[in-house]
């Protein structure tokens, strides 16, 4: 969708929902919510990389692997750490030897499901996002495939558990197997939260704050593209429609989006609808981490998005709403791995 | 004790152990052995920080923490990390900013049983260690205590967690009890072994390969320093009695150790003795992390401390001894915690 289509489609939206902006029974607002939103599944399953226990559980322990680094600092961890929900808390990411990235570390927990990975869709699913990271400069900062490869020969105890991972591959240890069982561990990091409850029936899963947060977030437009299980995640659109963000999130330098990936002029500023599944969790905000705080960057996405001015309230309702997608970590995905030693 | 007199006292111990080189019947063995080291206990505990529950709770939180530090990616976890059996894996460690520290991060299993922390003993006990380094610069580059506490302030949801482990404190985020949660928390990181097991009287728990280089450790002397609950951890000594270690090690610069400390003569190339718990888990080896694998750290030991050569066997038969000081990590310690978020 174009910027200026989509502008027209918010439009539309808004016109639709205004009539309906409050005094929705609780079943009402359970069935509306339920035509928009979708519990999430219990894994986030790829034909193309089907999980097995031996190569969730390789994954899990090559997700804390730093000794594959140029620095022997930088593992999927560092960006990513669960137990600050899966992203760093940085404005930007940092990758080996100090490289400061251009954007903010997304949270990996759900991150599987969404359409592609990073902020302009660059990546195109959790798999192609860990190799990429393992082998660019950026992240891991290794000079080559083969030299990560290197890296994971010199542990001797990989190699049967990657032969246990990949049980038909001659030779196990690659940088391909690397990411594919990174992947599949990622595709386990699925959290539930009160607001799968609320979907599937459970109307006390949601406080009345937390409801009248979810009434506003449909009627005042946000849900026409955080929507979805994922509440976001399915769809690319424009940061700034109805104003140039930069104005309210100070941000510098200004970042073109996926612009940066296309250079279609269609693509400036446009970036993928992040996710908000545990958002609360994840500040700062935004492709830039530019705003600290979710009560700032709810009014601020009103205002350049849907052109709406919140007051106090609709920001707080939001919050509450948006605090019941926080949900639940899978317990063996918060159990640290040992790693085998280095030769 | 005193370089010089060290060596007198390595002569004799090799002396009265020369006549006792092989030939001991199981039981001989371990019962010597059990007048030179001792089962780990079960906590490391401290009259001046006592354990509870609260405490090591919230000093696990803490030990993950990197949102205290300059550059928000320096926690406990960076030089620490318990998936490397709590040592980082590099040479020497680096701090915030990519600071290069000068010597090699020692493991924080059993770390609190030692007469001190750090190659050179320059910190008392493991909250001197845990408040200097989220104080100082070369760690958590912070720019004063206070600007750590501030950072600790800035997530509400520790107030709650400090209140628990500290009750009697009206003002209980600070820097000292951060140092005593996380202290808290290292006494419990305690890892008993095989040779746990052995020296409880399970003659079955080491190899007979195990056992022959436990007597050869007892016999060529290495137990004159590597001794008690923690194999080492309890003395300081001149690194190179026999020879220089650098001619071996390679190391450069060269480290005069504990002399930075005490500007005593006496103390030139002097280091603690470090304790053994582990050490096949935690290459690469020295103060300054200068030789990569076990194998070739065992013999430079010989030569230098002990003036003897060692062949191919004896190597093995170390090694295999060494290996039996792996230890299991407490469960507790490797349940991930989730750290509240910014606000």
């Amino acid at each position: 969708m174009r910027a200026s289509e989509a502008k027209i489609f918010f439009v539309l939206a808004l016109l639709l929902t205004a009539s309906a902006s409050s005094g929705y029974a609780e079943k009402d607002l359970r069935t509306r919510a339920a035509g928009i939103f979708q519990p999430l599944p219990a894994a986030l399953i790829s034909a193309a990389n089907p999980l097995t226990p031996e190569k969730v559980s390789l994954g899990k322990a090559l997700f804390y692997e730093r000794r594959i680094s140029s620095d022997g600092l930088v593992s999927c961890w560092r960006c990513h750490p669960l137990s600050l929900y899966g992203a760093d808390g940085l404005k930007t990411a940092i990758g080996n030897s100090c490289r400061v990235a251009p954007r903010n570390s997304p949270t990996i927990f759900n991150a599987a499901g969404q359409i592609s990975e990073h902020w302009v869709g660059n990546r195109s699913d959790v798999e192609d996002q860990a190799e990429q990271s393992v082998t660019g400069p950026g992240a891991f900062g290794m000079p080559s495939a083969e030299a990560v490869e290197k890296a994971l020969a010199a542990i001797p105890g990989y190699l049967s558990l990657f032969r246990k991972a990949f049980p038909n591959d001659v030779r196990p240890v690659t940088v391909a197997n690397f990411a594919r069982a990174v992947g599949a561990f990622e595709r386990t990091l699925v959290t539930p939260s009160p607001f799968d409850a609320y979907l599937k029936g459970d109307a006390a899963a949601l406080s009345e704050s937390a409801q009248q947060g979810l009434a506003a977030f449909m009627d005042l437009g946000c849900a026409g593209c955080h929507a979805g299980a994922y509440v976001g995640g399915a769809s690319y659109q424009k940061f700034g429609i109805v104003e140039p963000y930069w104005i309210y999130t100070k941000s510098e330098p200004v970042d073109t989006g996926r612009f940066d990936v296309t250079k279609q002029e269609s693509d400036r500023y446009v970036f993928k609808v992040p996710p908000l599944r545990n958002v609360g969790m994840t500040p700062p905000y935004f492709h830039d981490g530019s705003v600290d705080r979710l009560e700032d960057a709810i009014p601020i996405m009103a205002k350049v998005q849907l052109g709406k001015e919140l007051d106090g309230a609709a920001i707080l309702a939001l919050r509450a709403f948006l605090s019941s997608l926080t949900g639940a970590i899978p317990e063996d995905a918060l159990e640290v791995p040992v790693l085998p030693p280095r030769e």
